[in-house]
């Protein structure tokens, strides 16, 4: 069915199935084990993860897995913020901080290194893939992985992050619409209009690109995947479908929410992080509201509301978390991740068109 | 190709493909008449047509083709504006009109009786299909054109006003997700949250309706109509393909801004009509941002910005003019309406997926 499919070939991999590199800890060892063993591409969601963290976890996977599995990390950004800036964000914070009895203010502390050790402990271990978001790196950092064999994923929101990722270097890109629940991956172009819509994306890209192409934003199951490739991608990547499956290690609560909302409640907010990403709305995303001047930059917004979101998840007060979804909610389900992609394959095999 | 297809057997049609009913005179008789000829179906825009004009391009399309058509019509609104907001919005607009040369200031006028009158006239016409926007009609006009065997075709942007329009009697639905050019069809759920793509908006829509559906946003070609059928639609509707083709009465200057623009630039605006919709982004956007809230609701700030449209098109100013257009500009051509029905035709047979 997937015949000439060059992604499945340059990803050694069986079927054009990639799930999401989501962070926040969704992306189990397990998770990932289980989507390359049915065939599919698994993903390690280390953006935020410290080197040691990330070390184990790939060592996990390969205790689990022998098939090729991919690492997303975060293409570092600098941003700064006056103590004034700072202030005032926390003051925005504070009656969560309150609900919750977390006492003290937070500084935003970013580790400027992360992204290099991040990158060093890919080249030792030897990943099969790795997938930037939010950025192309460094064309050193390129070459270096390049050098090691390992396979690079871009992403793209727009024509022209497509391109620019080919020109790069990038062996792949995705191009995420719309859709796409958690981060936008805009990096080129301004946020507001880079919300294009994947039908309206893929075959834009796909007629620009000479690199394979995944698509991703909104898809979730054999319907999603087999219309990706019918407007000209190679493949598709999926967040949400996995972000509720079993193996999942998204707190109970994110997997509960996404699995009862529907379609109209999965919003973009950049209260959390500093950046746009989309989620379902509750307290905190609506109080929230109006006050985006005040947000700090992506990455000193999160990590202010780093200490919030874990209290939240361990009181279970869900509407103080981060509940990553994109606009098909309605489509998910708590079965296994093999489960998953199985049914994929068999549903795209019977669809008629 | 098109085997089963319950939406081919209702509107009498050879080919899944519907001309969306785009209002200001871009839907001609002969572009109508040249889509329906081709074996989809072509659909007047009568959004903002009087009665009699409605009735001419009525009989001008019926001269043309011997095949079904439909005509478009808006469900009315009420809204009502004090003088003091009529003049906060008439002065946003005076730096417009004194650019232009256009004198008087603006009384926002509505006729109350249009939709009703246009009703009369589609029952006098015994047109084939009626489609709506923004809303159902009363249930007694539902009844008054289904015991004339009018087909009906409702408009939603959620799943929710999906179910709505099948509860109401429409006999098919359009899903417009958010790539969508012109109008949102928004009208029971908040605007913002009813941005959905159509990857995401089709799949979950088709698996709650009982009776055809038909997807809208971002399809220019065979591929996105390929795509609508694989997630679970039964054809699909297409504007802005339709907007750049020689029969459209799209103005010049339209036309060149869809066929050399990028899908960045197709940005949601309320300036226009008060309502939110898709189009090119240009002076008149730009200047208006951020003055929302001192729009008036639609259709009364449509009528305070029909002379600046109007004259801005004479002046060739297209930065004061609305240029709708979806997310897909890219894939726009300046070709026969015919042509681009029968390459989508062609199109679909040629993909592999």
């Amino acid at each position: 069915m997937w015949n000439d499919n060059q992604l499945l070939e340059l990803l050694n991999i069986h079927h054009p199935i990639i799930q999401a590199g989501m962070a926040g800890g969704v992306t189990t060892p397990a998770l990932v084990a289980a989507v390359s063993n049915a065939g599919g591409l698994g993903t390690l969601g280390a953006g935020y993860m410290k080197p040691e963290t990330m070390k184990e976890s790939i060592q996990g996977i390969k205790d689990l897995t022998k098939s090729p599995f991919g690492v997303n990390v975060f293409v570092p950004e600098n941003p700064y913020a006056t103590e004034k800036e700072i202030g005032e964000a926390n003051r925005l914070l504070e009656p969560f901080r309150n609900e919750l009895g977390i006492k003290e203010e937070t500084k935003p502390q970013v580790d400027e290194c992360l992204f290099e050790n991040q990158i060093n402990i890919l080249i030792e271990e030897r990943v099969p893939v790795c997938s930037f978001t939010f950025g192309i790196p460094p064309k050193g950092i390129i070459q270096d992985l390049k050098n090691e064999g390992i396979v690079l994923i871009g992403t793209a929101t727009t024509v022209e992050e497509a391109i620019l990722n080919e020109q790069y270097g990038m062996d792949t890109v995705v191009a995420q619409g719309s859709e796409a629940g958690g981060h936008r991956g805009t990096f080129s172009n301004s946020y507001n209009q880079s919300m294009i819509g994947t039908m309206s994306l893929v075959p834009q890209v796909a007629d620009q690109l000479n690199i394979p192409l995944i698509a991703a934003g909104g898809i979730m199951d054999g319907r999603g995947v087999r219309a990706s490739i019918v407007l000209g991608a190679d493949g598709a990547q999926l967040g949400t479908a996995f972000v509720t499956c079993k193996e999942s290690g998204a707190k109970p609560q994110h997997k509960e929410a996404i699995l009862h909302t529907k379609e109209t409640e999965a919003v973009i907010t950049r209260s959390f992080s500093g950046k746009p990403a989309r989620g379902i709305t509750n307290t905190f995303v609506k109080e929230m509201e109006g006050h985006e001047r005040k947000l700090l930059d992506y990455p000193l917004q999160n990590s202010l509301t780093k200490g919030i979101r874990k209290e939240a998840a361990k009181q279970n007060r869900p509407e103080f978390m981060s509940l990553w979804s994109g606009q098909s909610p309605r489509l998910s389900r708590s079965v296994s991740a093999a489960e998953i992609v199985q049914s994929i394959v068999a549903q795209t095999k019977r669809i008629k068109s």
